[in-house]
């Protein structure tokens, strides 16, 4: 059994009231410095520790394999800046079974829970659960619902800045390594590649757009040769695309970047990792952060219509496989 | 304001106790199936939320860089085994500075904590914050001090079945890359590898362990040639330095497994992301749970002396890393 308020003024043999006033730090109350001295003191004898709720966001990861690097970084800076307003984290691991769906809405369903962060692949079956238990919250994730407030990186952006990286280094033949184009972010990826193209009036060319649905830069690369379809460089929709790619360049003896450049987007551990190390573009951590500071202002104003935000700051990490193109 | 039992009981203008009784779920009421059914309805509509401290374990990683995909991993499969014992994860990261043992402190102070899951690199001022709060506390990573809890893999068991495994394969030059030996998990490693080949008859030749502090598998090989030290396999002390070492073997055109067969031990995303897939021994999902049901051991009795539980499981991988020895 946990020590309570009342044991400490049982043992002390003083009002409970007073207990409660010092260790609850209440402002101006009229207790003595010894009898605070006193309560302090028992507390820690008896191994008093709080029983208050204290307020927290909960970070849920929805759908995703338990090794994905991406969610470790965001969760340690989530962590950071959740700390810094004075939250602790929760963690939570969904999947859409009934069990995790009902362990969901009993966690909601406590008080101690001040605002949700959704990460990761957020269904309408998880969104409506969070939604209807009134809890504060924030997609941290692309997701198209206009009634729902959502941080997201501006994929269209980021993908017309890394294929006018390209062109700006010569390159005109630019592939565009995809995923799936029913997938929200990568039919972005895709605009973003052709806005680039149109603004350098470079034609789009159809065949130089390949898509592998399990997301595999070598493969890829392997169907770029079979199907004799020239290009100088390729624009990766992500990391693990890329560092597949690079893998069957160097496999086939193809000099990365002398021979073929590759550009992609986002930092996992894959970029520094790789050699040479991956050129990508990426959005830094503070920026990323700011979903947290999001979540806050949706819990100061509950009422307030939802809105998106885009986070558009990007960097560039020089990594070793872009380079100008040779073959103007 | 959260709404209060007590705004049900004036809304419904009934007594507290009865909204307390169903609330609560307390057996054996004597509330009527109607009132029961008002004081639901009435919770649902004012948005009534449990006050309960909910019990919670906190998963705690210290001094650890953010992207150490193991942790992601490992923060999974925790999160999995605590919620089937009910509890909701907290997930702290910690460095050492006064504000992070601050945080710790207070957070710990909360009655909320049933027990603490300690992993990376627990150094001793987090140690004693942990031990002088009384909270149940297991250590998940490898540390020499009998007075504590602790859970870890037994390394010393796994190098050498790392190393019997090449010395199957008829491998008799077998090369450790290690990381540094002053790391408890390194001096291991060696331990495990020495005894292997004391098993086998095989002479322990001392130039064919190499060490690099960062753990830089390419820079190993390349000293080993620079070294004109003769090998046909070389058993890795982690992940990450057997894929730098196939990069520099590939790099070279030196073919794995024909000519360098190469097993480490671990499992992270670059095992079967690396082409060739990565030959590794590893600790399975089920056999890591047991750090919770362990936890839940020391919070069941508190007074039992601690005691050191080795993780001895393991399983293998088959990669394409590792192949029979042909220069026999």
């Amino acid at each position: 059994m946990p020590v309570t308020k009342k044991d400490i003024a049982d043992y002390l043999g003083i009002s409970r009231t007073a207990v409660s006033l010092v260790l609850n730090n209440t402002p101006n109350s009229t207790i003595s410095e010894e009898t605070r001295n006193n309560i302090l003191r028992a507390a820690k004898e008896l191994g008093y520790r709080d029983g208050e709720v204290s307020p927290k966001l909960c970070y849920i990861l929805c759908n995703r394999g338990q090794d994905d690097p991406l969610y470790a970084t965001d969760l340690h800076l989530i962590e950071n800046a959740a700390s810094r307003l004075d939250y602790r984290l929760l963690f939570m691991n969904l999947g859409s079974s009934n069990k995790d769906l009902f362990r969901l809405e009993k966690c909601l369903g406590n008080q101690e829970i001040a605002g949700v962060i959704l990460s990761g692949d957020v269904d309408e079956r998880i969104l409506d659960i969070v939604e209807k238990s009134g809890v504060p919250y924030v997609v941290f994730s692309s997701l198209e619902n206009e009634n729902v407030n959502v941080v997201e990186p501006d994929v269209e952006a980021i993908a017309r800045e890394c294929t006018r990286y390209l062109i700006e280094l010569g390159h005109r033949q630019i592939a565009l390594f995809s995923g799936r184009l029913d997938m929200l972010v990568h039919a972005k990826t895709l605009e973003g590649y052709r806005k680039a193209l149109e603004e350098a009036e470079i034609p789009f060319d159809k065949s130089l757009v390949q898509v592998s649905k399990d997301e595999d830069g070598f493969e890829l690369c392997c169907r770029m040769e079979a199907l004799d379809i020239p290009y100088t460089a390729a624009f990766c929709a992500n990391t693990l695309i890329q560092f597949g790619a690079l893998q069957w360049l160097k496999d086939q003896g193809i000099a990365v970047p002398a021979d073929k450049s590759l550009i992609g987007w986002g930092m996992t551990k894959l970029v520094r990792m790789s050699m040479p190390q991956l050129t990508t573009f990426y959005i830094p951590q503070e920026e990323k952060e700011s979903v947290v500071y999001r979540l806050q202002e949706v819990i100061d104003d509950k009422e307030a219509k939802p809105k998106k935000v885009y986070l558009t700051k990007v960097k560039l990490f020089e990594g070793g496989t872009a380079a100008p193109c040779r073959s103007v």
